[in-house]
């Protein structure tokens, strides 16, 4: 397998050159009126190893909003915040259905099926906040993902935050549907205002797939995370990381993932790689359109796959 | 990790010990006549590794009906026979809805959302008869299986098949719908009958786990299956293999696996081993409930995951 | 108001004039191949007074075929038979979903809103079967509907039964679901067939409107029905008679009516007359297109409203 | 027909009786903190005649929070407003789910089914305040229900306002998610206050009575409301008055109605009565159960019915 960081480097620039290539690059989300002005021509990979070596590609450096990408980490948090009573507010299976859809919700009293979904995800930040200020949960969130990334740069784009607060009826109609349910502790606008800006970290790819290796496993010494728990969010990501796509992810790249609608997405191959790639051009099921392919030529090329022996 | 022959062993017979001392079976599916007769308090293991050895313990020589575990194999005959074209009448995304439910199936035109829910699995069996008798497409999957299994006593229980077939109005019922959406090439009453005879194979746990050596990729020899193809069987079987359960599956036994309602679960640890479990009560979803507890036990002990670096 | 029979007889003449004047007629139900070769382009009306007098105009002594507006008469004849015990198995409610849809009964266990969805017509032919051979409870439901036309030429085009059972796979497959739920006491294909040969009963827009004269409480002699069973057919009719454009039909024409996909409907205006109105051409709830528009007419016309003071 | 007013008072007298007797009251509205402390064993009803005389009997002077009855009057005064162009925005079909339900709303993109269930509600509200203060809209609806009364006492119990704004975080989720689909003009807060201001219009059965004789059209004085959108308001009650349960009513009382959680129910017998009935345990609908059960036997008492002759 051709796992140096010399041929990975190969891999990673081929993935990138194939994807420019093409012409298809999908819609940038709109939805937040300050991610809609950013060019979906765009393309970026990172890939943080074992050793500590970081392979990059593309536009591996530019910032961007990493949006639901956000929800494996505020889960990570949480998880060793409150642990498994979480479990008893959220489930841990695929929806079937879209990232902001209620459907299931109302059919199932207010309990989202998984905190990947933009409700279930909800119900975590409440769970982050706890009895504490908003600012103070954020300000553990983004220590959190510095820590897992050892750069202190990371931060919230409040811009982007103030942006989605304003526009974003669709989450805050969730929210004040879960309240209904009593599936929150917090006032429904504070937890909208604290996942808008979880929502708004801001990373490149070579941060964020440094900050994904606590998942891959590999960095027992910062003791961000145990190995268990890190093997269960990749479950996780594996069934539910990109919304009603996921089997479809699952099937192309055998590997976890959680998507972005600010076209991130991170992949881990646990033991070797943590891996994040950009491209803000969006399918319909709001994943990145050559992020996704270029995710699967990686895994192509590779062979890491959850399922190879 | 404990992977010798003879650790694997006490694992087994540690699983079986703790599954035989707990109360709690589930109930036994009824709604196949001839099934609702087995006794619920049975459990076996078997798990065939690289090495051709077998580990068993419990019941893993009795013979029982793999039900749904069928699909699986199935579906891989079909991929051999049509290929990727299968893709276009079929899905490859959890349904987040029981086995049987027809809401989706409703809601997306008669394209069932993945090859494991009964519909998508009656899709399949269409597929794998293709312009043939049922006969002569059963043959060929019983060969397969026995090929895979290299065991030429595996065949279809005539009694079990004759039994769902004369009170499986709800598989009727999709049979019908699928066909009244184009997406059938033979008659309802074939496709239904072929899918029922399907479900009836008989295998213990030894053979079971044998026949899915060929998803754990060490039985290249055989050439029955491609190793990117047997991945891809595992993402789904990851994704989609538990019905509504899946996610959970996921979550807690970290490796990919399908049930039947049978009461046995076919589980891959790819390039480690191909394990069978068996205990016939079910839990809400129609999965084994003891034997997902073994699965989850083997596991654990075993430190055997797909997420595991 | 208008209602003498030469004012009315000018109404239905304008209406079928207008209605030949515009373009827009609407498709022919297709999926009933032996209906698929009418000409859509074709009207009729007839209007059964309450002293016995009949007002028609166009085509309105072309027999067509009934199809759905047959529940009506089967729901009569069945609560005349079996009572109100048929609503332990059938609901009152409007379903707010397509004629033929499964989703409300997959979530309800297998029991059908109301009785004019097609579950709920399916469940009515069970119950008008009761222990009998089809063909008595066939011949049953024609004598009462000679009886309430007094036209003894009232009968089964045997074509178009058969032509809809060798294509109603989506009806079958309601039929085999309603009994997996057991809410069917006979065989699914005795069901089927029967519920085929009901709904191919023709008569021509004079026979309907004469038929319906029951339901406007006019034939008191007749003693086929009380008339507050009459009275709560017609509310039926009101909230479920033209499936999920039963409001629009209510909002429009504000007179109770059912609809069948050979274009025909059956408005009723309780003691003042019984209307049918026929063309073949469909909207997409499969309601006629030219139809609904007349009835529309004729109402507006004739000031006749189940609201009006 | 036994309608003079002695014999309709008898009617009403032991109607109120009947309730009186029954232990079956069903549960008070819980939902709104202030209407919760209501006692349930309370019955009123009255009857407001073509006369002008209003036949009372029980407890119908005391005054009641009219909820979702007021739905009725704000439909009819935006109408007057802006006429058919409502209809872009809300359907006029049953929805055959519950008064609050997202499930539709979802699937038809944030166009309500009709403007009886709550998502309806609101965006009449929407467009009843158009581009002014919601005051100035509020004001105006008052002044309407005051005319259709001649009542100037009636007013909005600004207590019970308060209270349904601090709890419903259901309609302030439903409200979100129509601004989300774009389907308000104004801001999702401003909407729910007014409607939460416009439900918490209090009035007596008499005053309600009153109010709905210009639905009963022997107003034609007070020229508040044409014939013939009294009659198109009345179908719409007819079918989808009371929300699932509306097919019911229909079948039952067989006159339009429209109910509200305050226990109270407006019933039109057109060119006959204005009827409302009062009692505040309801149903599993969220329909008053003992003032449906008074609604049905004055109809069986007098006759009354859309669907007579």
């Amino acid at each position: 397998m051709p796992t140096t960081a010399t041929s990975l480097l190969r891999i990673a620039e081929r993935g990138v050159e194939e994807a420019m290539a093409m012409a298809d690059w999908g819609q940038v989300a709109t939805y937040i009126p300050e991610l809609a002005s950013v060019s979906s021509e765009q393309v970026g990979v990172a890939m943080a190893l074992r050793d500590g070596t970081v392979v990059r590609a593309g536009q591996a450096s530019k910032p961007f909003s990493i949006q639901s990408v956000s929800k494996v980490f505020a889960l990570a948090a949480v998880l060793g915040r409150v642990g498994d009573d979480l479990w008893l507010r959220v489930g841990r299976e695929p929806s079937g259905t879209a990232f902001d859809s209620m459907v299931l919700l109302e059919r199932e009293a207010g309990r989202p099926r998984n905190p990947f979904i933009n409700a279930g995800a909800l119900v975590t930040t409440d769970a982050m906040i706890g009895g504490r200020e908003p600012k103070d949960a954020l300000a553990e969130l983004v220590r959190f993902v510095r820590a897992a990334a050892q750069d202190d740069a990371i931060h919230i784009n409040a811009r982007v935050a103030e942006s989605e607060k304003a526009t974003g009826h669709r989450n805050l109609a969730l929210t004040h549907y879960l309240k209904s349910h009593g599936n929150l502790q917090n006032a429904p606008d504070r937890v909208f205002g604290t996942y808008c800006h979880q929502c708004a970290i801001e990373m490149s790819c070579v941060q964020l797939a440094r900050a994904g290796s606590v998942l891959a496993q590999f960095h027992d010494a910062t003791g961000l995370i145990s190995e268990k728990r890190a093997r269960r969010i990749c479950a996780l990501m594996m069934t539910c990381g990109h919304y009603d796509g996921s089997g479809e992810f699952a099937f192309r790249v055998g590997l976890p993932g959680k998507s972005g609608v600010g076209g991130g997405i991170l992949i881990i191959a646990p033991g070797r790689a943590s891996i994040a790639v950009w491209s803000p051009g969006l399918d319909h099921y709001g994943n990145s359109k050559a992020g996704t392919r270029l995710a699967e030529f990686i895994a192509d090329q590779t062979g890491w796959s959850a399922f190879s022996k």
